[in-house]
């Protein structure tokens, strides 16, 4: 490699280690993968209960800084608690950054937004192994609360710096608790009162790569291990509140009762009706009953719709649709209906000049004609596409399934999902 | 009143007040109510959370024990933690037992069960105050969790008096935090080793009657402030277990999931209307759902199903017919439905000969015709039906609204309760 040195002035601590003493052992793929593998698994379930500021969350932060200090990476924390590893200098400017999340769904699965960040300190090793020299800086980054668990708003690390989500808004939050985002920060240790967009940090982003394991099974069916995103598709969640009126479920005839569990039920089944007849998605996932006693008629019933479209008409098609079919059960019924949307993203085109970079340094890395694949999930890749040119690699999931314990993926295709992804880091910052 | 002193050779404390100190002001049932108000009450939802073994269960029975003291009535608790206020020797034999519960469903009403209580003190007052002087003993019972909203199983203090749960059984019990029965007892200061049958208790009283608000609109139409129950339709609990598949909302295709959600809203809707077409009653009031995440389609979804006819033929339609849907909508789903009866409670019928004494004595106190009712609500007095004579008094609810913090009674129609529970007492106990 002859490219030059790094832009910026600072020196490079990853490529020049003995200046700030050797690294230690640097684990590889495997110890990575086993070292996160305990942290905040439900031993019954089997699956994962990383939420965000909760001392799961903590243990898989304390495995990042770990990971990036056994690399001689400079570690950072910024503002609004994702956890940054950087070879050469930050403020050079053009930096290329990938990583992904290590917080979970409820019983989530090992690999949704794990791999993406493992695969980034594996690729980075890569990188160091091939003699490779960046000429811009690199970036491992774990953005906080992706998925949404504990406050329902997904993505809050990346919402955040990328000024989507306010300070305001981002105070509000609450978790099932009653305890607030704020608190929650705050007894993790970093300050609430810090939070808020960052466009400095993003203006020394040139690229944005987060790989992650495929969410559906449209690599399942092909011979390639890795795929290239091209879209995320329109998304949101609504809260439906059906308030009825408390009885009992042992003396309240039927022509008494204003039972909210029925609207529910109903508006349930209209979802999944609406969807697949427009070629959507809509899911009841997420429900909470007052006063939830087995005999006792609902006062009420909360249920939360999640609903993807590949396109925008077609998505506000769907939801509408629900939505008048919930209020039509409610009036006869006797339930009031409220349908509070609780976060939305658009739909998120990945960059296409990047897109198509990342398809021609891979074609020369072997991989020709990978496939381009639209996703209903949402990515933190997606939050920052408006500020960033950012692109994503998908590793193959030979189930499809996610958000489970079940959730998996051949180590092979990882491996494959690690090559690829440092090709990509080579191609884009060494040349 | 000429009739013979206790046929037991034990001092009537009640009586004699002075043989044991003059006893502190006793409370009236304007006094009582007002102290037992606050209790357990959720300041939200203004509903009560008087669960069996809480905080606000300890605090109900130490109300209990300082009614009984401070009308020098014999305080004991039983072994199976069922209180106990006497008037008489425990141990005459006959005794006539009048009390209800003072545990509450997840924000229930202030009346259901404290009604009873409550009017049996102020019932017990006004016949001293009349200066009648019983020939039989006379007791006061608050029976241990009534409702079943802590471990899932309703009238566990009368049903292990009667013998009609187990010990063994009963040391099953698990919360929803997985506290068992006998750590709650234990934890409250009872003794779990204790519990067990209780035929010599029940072998000393001679007849049971509980007050209790009317939890329908029976009486509501009429004049009649006070009504007799006929019998309590036979009823119970069946917990219906959805298993799916856990899944991302947002990336899984229609065509491949496995959403229990989708069968438990049909069950929900056909529960609904094959009670409305049998004239039974079916609801589902409780649902636990996992993971419970708004973008992860559900691995299980557990429903409550609480159903009662008038007859047990009818019943067991009911439920074979909204079980046989589940299983049916779970085959289109992809779902494993399993159905288990958590409890159940046969047809009461209140005997006869009791029931007609009752109407007797009302009408000569004045109160003809009073109407009798069925009813579906399951009652201590329904357990005890088949161990001694049991009767039922109930009052008046203007909007038939119950297991609700919307649950009343006019205080006129209480007062109207006590006289009348003065009264059967009177000529039960006082002949």
């Amino acid at each position: 490699m002859t490219a030059p040195r790094n832009r910026g002035s600072a020196p490079d601590p990853g490529h020049e280690p003995d200046h700030r003493g050797a690294p230690a052992h640097v684990p590889s793929f495997h110890e990575m993968w086993q070292d996160l593998r305990p942290l905040g698994r439900n031993p019954e379930t089997n699956g994962y209960r990383r939420y965000a500021w909760t001392a799961a969350d903590t243990d898989c932060r304390a495995w990042f800084q770990a990971q990036a200090e056994s690399r001689g990476l400079a570690y950072e924390t910024d503002r609004n608690g994702n956890q940054w590893a950087w070879l050469g200098d930050p403020t050079a400017g053009g930096a290329v950054v990938t990583g992904s999340h290590l917080d979970s769904v409820p019983d989530g699965g090992a690999f949704d937004g794990p791999l993406g960040v493992v695969s980034s300190f594996a690729a980075l090793d890569r990188l160091r192994a091939r003699g490779a020299r960046p000429t811009r800086p690199l970036a491992i980054v774990n953005f906080g609360d992706e998925e949404g668990a504990r406050f329902g708003l997904a993505c809050v690390g990346s919402r955040l710096t990328a000024g989507q989500l306010t300070v305001e808004a981002a105070h509000a939050l609450r978790d099932a608790d009653g305890v607030s985002l704020p608190q929650a920060m705050e007894r993790a240790g970093h300050d609430p009162e810090a939070i808020g967009a960052d466009p400095e940090r993003l203006s020394r982003i040139g690229a944005f790569i987060e790989l992650h394991v495929e969410q559906g099974r449209a690599l399942a069916g092909t011979e390639h291990p890795v795929g290239i995103a091209s879209a995320i598709w329109p998304h949101g969640r609504w809260r439906f509140d059906f308030h009825g009126e408390a009885n009992h479920a042992g003396t309240t005839r039927i022509e008494d009762r204003r039972d909210p569990m029925l609207t529910y039920a109903n508006t349930v089944l209209a979802a999944r009706k609406k969807a697949r007849l427009a070629g959507a998605l809509a899911t009841f996932g997420k429900v909470s009953v007052e006063p939830n006693g087995v005999n006792a008629i609902p006062s009420l019933v909360r249920g939360w719709l999640d609903s993807r479209a590949a396109d925008q008409d077609t998505l506000d098609l769907v939801v509408a649709e629900i939505e008048k079919a919930a209020l039509e059960r409610g009036e006869r019924d006797g339930i009031d209906v409220a349908v509070t949307r609780e976060s939305f993203t658009p739909v998120v085109e990945f960059e296409h000049a990047l897109r198509d970079e990342l398809g021609r340094i891979l074609g020369k890395a072997g991989r020709a004609d990978l496939p381009v694949l639209g996703t209903g999930a949402g990515h933190d890749a997606g939050i920052l596409s408006g500020a960033i040119p950012t692109a994503m690699l998908f590793v193959r999931n030979p189930t499809g399934v996610s958000h489970s314990p079940a959730e998996t993926a051949a180590e092979d295709d990882c491996l494959a999902g690690v090559t690829a992804l440092a090709d990509v880091l080579e191609g884009l910052a060494c040349r």
